[in-house]
């Protein structure tokens, strides 16, 4: 197998100086998924956010996010994410189309867009996914709470959210038709 | 309870005589559902086609269709029809967002939109429905079939769709980015 | 010409009491257009409003809005209540897709989706049209005001308007990715 | 001015050995806009291609494509190559949504998505952008032709687009009604 077959075949992660390099010089694409719970008329019934230590030991609540690494789909990303973050029972209804209900840009200052990472520029895809099994947060989370619709997107959670992520939950309600 | 109550509370059916006149001087709101099964990953897998008779004996494939009803949602429309179709154990997966991935207008005469049905001028919100159940076709229609994409959108089953149908299953496969 | 044929290429309008025993039996077919001005790269910066007295003399502000009528193609009413409402010279930019960026279900009763029409049950495909030429207003409405997004979104401006038509300003926002 | 400020405020370009480097790495965020004339009514009626000599010598037609660089929004990297390609009298008309119609993933290699680009992994927001001003290829196109939507949509015109793209013409001609 020659490197051109490796390099198109296989995803791959990235040494933490090489990502550094990488994240200076271009965007980052990410997908992100707000879970819900929906009836089975498919009104959003409840928002799940993940909540997490952050490096500098403050705690704070967030959607699923992540890299789409090289070689890999905006789907398996998804997946990848989900999974990861929701634990292997989630059940996750990966949307039929790649189409995302709104694309988040996070820029180092909140000067640009509102959505912010101070490590990067990053173009997100951000979808609204159903989840139907049961979810234990894995991995770096401490905890994941389904919320009411009301409560996700009421202005104390909205202070627990970091980076503009609460205004993304009110997208995503504006988008079903919840807004409260 | 006085008459405006009951207006605005209950669904109603119409006698055959006032549909015939309502029929003739407004369009008539429907919902169209598209039944798909995906996989772990999003990706459509199949598209499930009703097999019917009618009124002149020939067979037609078609998507799950019909009329809502006053007094009733765009939800509650698809799910009825959706269980009606398909079952009571199809299980379908009601999109969380009311908006449709298309609007399909049918006109009595096909110069207008190519999308026909010669009783009426119809607007139909039209939905890519994964379904997760077993499906057994339920009242008129003869059977029900999951194909493969490219069955689904192949010119022999457009020659058995009726009304521009198949024109609806080709826009969903490209919605969902599974144009053969 | 036969009957069929009339029917089936000409737009019709209703004399009251046919209007008002159509409303009474099926949902009504409406569109709504949320007039917006962008700049250069697509940035919605103003939000336009008609200003209307309402039957028992109040004032309310408004979104354009209105009947399909039968015979008559979903972008054809958008075009016909555009003009009308914002005058001849106002050069909307009907969008590509028929698609509406939602569905806004109207009721006699608040209770089903919060969206209130107490005439009828109407189905209201709903868009967000650019409109990039002077505005009149013409016919009923008094005036109509271009307004900054974070006017149009106020609890002030929430409470002129009626029906739940400052929930879709809020929703069309949103989508744009414009929530102040 | 610190380097954090540097970084977050200002785009940038890439020298060729560090672009290399870094699309081996991380996949690259592209937009692409398939400029369209409408009618009035919004009704497409004509697709706009570019003709390009690729490094080989042969020619190719393509849509509008091209990287979102460090520091740009979505909205700025479409209207840059917007008028790179259509030239400065273009006016194209940039969504009021940030939201794509759909999203291409080109691989080096065929066989994941059927969008191949042999230079990269590469993210591509797809959007449809109605262009009313005069066009004038710019830079390293050598013609830019209005066609008709059957003709864009042609297995002709197909065999003279690369990497995927035709599918993309008939995706976004599925997507604003216009299928053929």
């Amino acid at each position: 197998m020659n490197d051109q077959e490796t390099l198109s075949t296989s995803t791959r992660w990235l040494p933490e100086e090489e990502l550094s390099f990488v994240r200076e010089r271009v965007p980052t694409v990410y997908v992100e998924a707000i879970p819900v719970r929906t009836d089975h008329l498919g009104v959003v019934e409840k928002v799940g956010l993940l909540l997490t230590a952050r490096p500098d030991g403050t705690l704070t609540r967030s959607i699923v996010s992540g890299r789409v690494l090289y070689g890999e789909t905006v789907r398996e990303a998804l997946w990848r994410h989900l999974t990861k973050d929701l634990g292997p029972d989630a059940e996750p209804l990966v949307p039929a189309t790649v189409a995302p209900f709104t694309v988040a840009e996070y820029f180092p200052t909140p000067d640009r867009t509102g959505f912010t990472d101070e490590r990067q520029h990053a173009v997100s895809l951000v979808f609204i996914v159903p989840v139907t099994g049961e979810c234990v947060p894995s991995q770096e989370a401490l905890q994941f709470s389904w919320m009411s619709v009301a409560e996700a997107t009421s202005p104390l959670v909205a202070t627990e959210m970091s980076g503009g992520q609460d205004r993304l939950i009110t997208m995503a309600m504006a988008h079903v038709g919840c807004l409260p």
